[in-house]
């Protein structure tokens, strides 16, 4: 047995409850949006076999994929020839299984795997943990949960405008009251390529429009210059970039910038399509922004694409997602459409932390403690303690007959609002000593009035 | 790409929609009951270093455990040397993380780490998934959920009595009538072994006994009498099998037996204090035993140890737990004295389905469904759709304008209790058509009624 001083992986966390608590809240908000919507739950194995995951993430990807080591004799099968090819190839030769990398090819697996069984359009969600080998930074974990919801079987664009409404309401619900949902629609980036003389070139386009942001516009001209652009392309391309103002203000230019290409005039009917359906509904608090600088990972979305930021608050986007033709295609199901978004459960819960927005119900969990000062006193409690979470209200005794002080320190660490004292004189008179721990004021009652005023 | 059939890791489950309601179900009420009774939530991560896991399962364990090759090239300080030493040895230089094996050697790592900032007695439950390379059968995973729950820092038999109320709930709760709860001491296991003349020999003992309900009692003797036990001390035990009848029959028998060990002595003390609590509280449903033959991988349990069977159905026990002296002393931390319990999920979900126990709210997630018979249907929905929702009725609208009989089985198929058909007529009178989907009756309301009639 091992005595030194144990420690968790790097890039690993360890929740505690008020953490958990906190965090459940946002787990909560998400979950019920999702249900409100019609979402329905899935779960999917930690381990998936590894030629599930292997080429769907890219070369890099594939290096951040953590491969589970086959158990029993894993060399029993393995030549000294094997070993000498390098740790590459050996790995396929001593690990079948990994951990998943996201949801989203799981889902497409188990839509592929379950497509006799499943009721199309297919609303799922799915909240669960991912792992990654990239090295952790602030802010980048190995293990982190995705909160994703796609529909797929359905081109429906009331399913664009109801992602937006999803964004908004959790976020609204979560007392967010700054923040801008941005779309743009892969049509439209395509369309740019085309009209600024660059047709076809909307993949590059995207990567290095993607970096706007973080390097500005100038670097961005130098990368594409970099990757080949024309300096006329770059040149027409500048005015895209000014390209500002609201929605109303910005289709018109589009359409006259994009009138000779079909990609163009897609991606405006669609957004122009999810925009009728918006217009029905009542956004809470969202500012709702077309953007055609936003790029979002386009290798894998096809139509609309959505971000999520929070204004005034230092900190990435904190939700995003979008439209993809062919999500089930990589295990040989084609043309089975969807279109999904997620949800940062770390940003958004450094953000509720920033702006102080979490409620103090979020944060509590035990709401009584009854104390303990002998075995007399013990005794006397244990019917309250069980009549009380009859009520339904979460209570603790504390088990032994330690020094009040002691008892009152504990029931702050957990911040437990109320403290239950009863002594002789209370067993006595029947009237209950309930004291407020966060005001400090003290009632004497009997214990029907206590659970009365604990249960509102 | 691969275009295989795709499949997931034998012994791992996908949980689809239906399945992962019922399952909530379960974790709710169990979850509740938990936090009912002052236990806040932890998580740890999937991942442990290998070196907090390993020697805490013995040989057998260690062998099930899941590790996680390194990423990166694991082989960079790998020599030939290390290869021919075979897979045991080089398990350790290309692997220094592994998936968690159960929640208590966890629980144990957080508890030393976290040492100082925690409130003790410190009461905890976690539910998360853990992972053993087992051989996958009929009711065994290689990743399934724990439900755990301990208190460390106390010797309070308060804290078993909770155990036995604990468990009464979460069954009752869950609609089961008939089971037992039994509980026995490793103080009177030792001190049978004691009064049978085989001192010291209660490890063996147990592991013989433990297997009495599957092997029987002859088998029982016989795997005594290899072990070493003598004819005398086998004969001496016979009587012990029969000590049966309720605890108030057989605490005196077990004085008599018992009357010269000083660990029956203790053993008996500590089940008379822990009952002493307990009939100060209403038990719902649980018939509860104490079993002398009740044994409990013992090697950890050091007081009362616990096991609950649902009667009159064919399953192992679907809870158990128990006492352990020295939690933490597997990392240097010693006289962390605990009791900690845990329910079996998936047999609770079987035993639940046999009979027929989930309830119909439990397996309904979208109430409503609005049926979209055309273009202008669908714009005249819009609104109804987001009041629905607002009353926190989770509803969605059928994206397209499908043929209404694929409507209708698409909400079947996902359980939906609920259609509200919106067609020319219904938007001309406003009076909107809720069909039951389960009774098939129809009826024509204003949205009104129909926000009210569905908030019940």
């Amino acid at each position: 047995m091992s005595k030194d001083k144990p420690s968790i992986p790097k890039g690993t966390r360890d929740f505690g409850p008020a953490t958990v608590v906190k965090r459940n809240y946002i787990f909560s908000v998400i979950r019920s949006t999702f249900e409100k919507f019609g979402f329905l739950p899935l779960e999917t194995p930690a381990m998936e076999n590894l030629s599930v995951l292997t080429g769907k993430y890219g070369d890099e990807g594939d290096q951040l994929i953590f491969k589970i080591l086959n158990s029993g004799d894993f060399l029993s099968k393995v030549s000294g020839q094997d070993i000498e090819q390098g740790y590459k190839p050996l790995t396929r030769k001593i690990s079948e299984k990994a951990l998943r990398y996201d949801l989203t090819v799981p889902f497409a697996r188990y839509v592929v795997m379950n497509r006799n069984d499943i009721a199309f359009p297919f609303k799922r969600y799915q909240i669960q943990p991912v792992w990654r080998a990239d090295r952790p930074q602030r802010g980048r974990y190995r293990e982190f949960f995705q909160c994703d919801a796609d529909v797929v079987g359905t081109n429906s664009l009331l399913c664009e405008a109801e992602i937006i409404l999803m964004m908004d309401e959790v976020l609204s619900t979560l007392g967010l009251d700054d923040f801008t949902i941005k779309f743009n629609h892969r049509g439209l980036l395509a369309g740019i390529a085309e009209a600024i003389g660059a047709n076809g070139r909307e993949a590059d386009l995207c990567v290095a429009i993607d970096k706007l942001d973080k390097i500005g516009q100038d670097a961005v001209n130098q990368e594409l210059l970099q990757k080949g652009f024309t300096e006329d392309a770059i040149s027409n391309l500048q005015p895209v970039f000014a390209l500002t103002g609201d929605i109303a203000d910005l289709l018109p230019q589009l359409d006259t910038l994009l009138q000779n290409s079909a990609e163009g005039q897609r991606g405006l009917q669609d957004i122009r399509g999810m925009l009728s359906y918006l217009e029905s509904f009542t956004v809470q608090k969202a500012k709702i922004q077309l953007d055609v600088t936003l790029a979002r990972g386009l290798s894998y979305y096809t139509g609309c694409i959505f971000e999520v930021k929070v204004n005034n608050v230092q900190m990435g986007s904190i939700s995003g997602g979008g439209r993809y033709d062919n999500l089930t295609g990589m295990f040989g199901l084609p043309g089975v459409s969807g279109v999904g978004f997620s949800f940062g459960v770390d940003r958004i819960f450094d953000v509720l932390e920033e702006l102080n927005l979490f409620p103090q119900e979020s944060q509590t969990i035990t709401q009584v403690l009854i104390s303990n000062f002998d075995e007399a006193s013990m005794r006397y409690s244990l019917p309250v303690l069980q009549a009380l979470r009859a009520a339904g209200i979460s209570t603790e005794l504390y088990p032994e007959a330690a020094k009040l002080k002691k008892q009152m320190a504990y029931a702050d660490q957990k911040r437990i609002p109320y403290v239950l004292l009863i002594g002789s004189e209370e067993m006595e008179s029947g009237n209950l000593n309930l004291r407020n721990m966060r005001t400090g004021s003290q009632q004497s009652l009997p214990l029907a009035d206590i659970l009365q005023q604990l249960q509102k």
